[in-house]
């Protein structure tokens, strides 16, 4: 963990301009507030500009604007934000990537292995599987028959990939994240019950994709559910049987998408926010928090239904039960009005 | 992967009529606007029936009426969508269900694995433990004390059992499952936080349960939680302690019942919908996406407090304001009236 | 599972005065319906009094109050519910806790175990970790680099723990959970999609904390997400990254709390109820079930926004379409009034 870089070296990956010491060396990241000796900040969002003068960072990433208020060392960028984001690959915690299978790796004959590859303590590699070149899969996740996994992946513990599933590059899967079980899907019985449609499709997913812990990911009934390029999932989300994300869209903690709903590419859903089945969503759509999507959406721009105001317990009860009363509200003051 | 079936012998299983040559040969099923030669689809919405005048498919599952407006091979019966049901387990991905112990196993020695049951690799059988014939279970699950698996259930990878859980025949449950874990059960303490009630009761399920992903049911506080037969639970599903939830209901993804509440046969729970605790819930209630159940339920029929009309957010910012205000706006109204 | 103690000796444990025979033999506990002989009872919440005179119990813990209106052998204390909870441990399933490693399980040689701690079949310990005196830590779980886990927590199977986390002591922690995984960081890129922001924190969590099943708790961004002493957590909850959580704080199932909030000290999240990024919720709040949190709370209490009124799905549809009429509903009031 003693990472240790000269600003210059910064400077040069991030393409900033360097005011300063080209050999300040840089060891961590943090925020104004926080940042010590040896540190750099940023400063993006311009209500922490405040912090900026009392700031212990060695150097700090900011806009040229903001430089001008500062006389310390820095780098200046168009978006110090993103500067800050790429740099932060180089401070993060790499794990020792020795390419080496560990002994109590289950791997099936059939499956291929490429170079480069770790596999950790307790791995399943089921039949006919493909792992290709620089993936790094933790303990204890499971691969099942046929499914492959492209280069430069990173799979944590406990992760589980069923059957006939696709994975495109550098995916990077959080544990107990589930890929490829069953859709849910169950036709009624006469004679009461459910009859289970087994589910014959797999999941493809495209490359540079991110898919949170405990989040998951069914298998489509006939054909692929589908995640494209650059989507990015958080934390317990749902992608149902046949749903369909678009490229680069984006799903915060406990978005779900019920089943052959297509959803577009650069949306964004908000947390919680669940999308009911076989609707379309077109580019470009955000949903804000807790919303229930219920019809097709045609037009880019930003949606809700399910942010309510906050407010006292007390009165939120006077005012909810009203809700059970509106159709006949709305009905009185049409008869005033008339 | 290569199943082959002649048209007939379907016909025969599916006790379907059928119109054409029995010989042709089918490999796999499909949609009618994906099939290609060699596969069966079917036809159940009436809104796909434009799509059969060009399907590929080598034969088409349908009703007797729609049969009239097809001239090619098919089967005709009452439900189609049934009939699709049951014979997609012919299609569906076998694993090689050898009956073996795999090496890497920790079976306790108490414990009673019948005849023709698989144990994949580090799966962890704990004392008294008693697996029942024909089961599958997947790589790196556990299953504590005492627990009873019926026969024919499949148990897929990464799937936790506590002690003294009791689950029925022909059971399927999903990776990240979680059956068992302690119900939240806590008192206040005078000095203030929480004092743990220890929680001494498990877990009963019946026949043909199907539990999703990352689905938890928790252990009962003094007896057990209860699931009847016929259950279909889809993914991220939680049931609390002491909750009892009646034969041949289903759940959809995130749908909750909270502790000691009991739902009746044959309800359905749609996405994301969270019943609150000490409630009683009837056979036959369906409750629609969302919907937060505050009360018991006595008569049948659906009920909802969820889905409320999706807006651009600008409107609905403008609008959910006003439910802050309904409480005043009914009586004003009321004011006007009189 | 053959506990067996005198009342006597449960009634100095809880220091509770006992009524009758302090030589009955009690070997479990159960409500006073479903007691049997030689099983404890407890009476808390009045409207189960009329079960107390017809209860097979061979004690009941009750209030002086409610000890008058019975004759049998009984504890009587102030708060019967806190001494059920309390003596619920004597009867609990207290797996065979030998201290051992078992052979199956990997572990790095710079990892430090202390004395009675038992790691179950397929445990993996990373490099540097740290595991404290009579820990107990179940099958297939995976403790990730320089992670600490406090003396005397039990955690579960198929648990995951990151590297760079503190957990205090007597932690319980359920299967499923994840804990230290990457909070969902990413930088909008000018050319489109996403670039991420390596999570540089950890999780520091303090005592005596509950970690329910299938519960996420992601890393900080630059500094640790935060969790404090006596914090109880239900299953499916997710804690963001740089969260604060304050002491003996409980959140119920799929309670979330969204990036960089802080929540304050014996708050209640009921169930569902979703914190939004940024906000500061005050000590001594709490949220009724479903409730979306948009602002920060500087003022103990009882919020909500979550909980409508529950109605037949026909009457929901034509109030709730009422929704998206209320500003034009609201304004029309006031020109009528005008």
């Amino acid at each position: 963990m003693t990472h240790d870089y000269s600003l210059g070296e910064i400077a040069a990956y991030l393409k900033a301009e360097l005011r300063g010491d080209p050999e300040v060396r840089i060891k961590g990241l943090n925020t104004l507030q926080n940042a010590e000796v040896g540190q750099l900040a940023f400063l993006s969002n311009p209500k922490y500009s405040k912090d900026l003068a009392d700031t212990h960072a060695s150097a700090v990433i900011l806009s040229e604007k903001s430089a001008m208020d500062y006389s310390g060392d820095c780098l200046m960028t168009a978006d110090p934000y993103l500067a800050y984001a790429l740099i932060s690959e180089w401070f993060t915690y790499a794990e020792s990537r020795d390419s080496f299978v560990h002994s109590s790796v289950t791997l099936d004959v059939s499956a291929k292995i490429a170079a480069n590859v770790y596999l950790g303590p307790n791995v399943v590699i089921k039949e006919d599987v493909v792992i290709d070149a620089g993936c790094y899969i933790e303990s204890n996740t499971v691969v099942g028959a046929r499914s492959k996994i492209g280069e430069n992946s990173h799979i944590s513990s406990n992760v589980t990939i069923y059957h006939d599933v696709t994975i495109g590059n550098s995916a990077r899967i959080h544990s107990g994240a589930v890929i490829g079980a069953d859709g849910f899907g169950f036709a009624p019985r006469e004679t009461g019950g459910w009859q289970k449609i087994h589910q014959l499709g797999g999941v493809t997913i495209g490359n540079n994709v991110e898919v949170g812990a405990c989040t998951t990911i069914d298998r489509g009934a006939l054909n692929d559910t589908r995640v494209g390029n650059g989507v990015i999932l958080d934390n317990h989300v749902q992608i149902a049987h046949n749903a369909v994300v678009g490229d680069n869209t984006a799903m915060a903690a406990y978005a779900g998408i019920a089943g052959s709903s297509t959803v577009g590419r650069n949306c964004i859903l908000g947390g919680d926010v669940k999308i009911v089945g076989h609707l379309m969503v077109c580019d470009n759509v955000m949903f804000t928090a807790k919303t229930l999507v219920t019809k097709s959406v045609t037009e880019p721009g930003s949606y809700s239904s399910g942010a309510m105001p906050l407010m006292k317990t007390v009165d939120w009860r006077k005012n909810s039960v009203r809700i059970g009363q509106l159709d006949d509200i709305a009905r009185r003051l049409k008869k005033l009005e008339e």
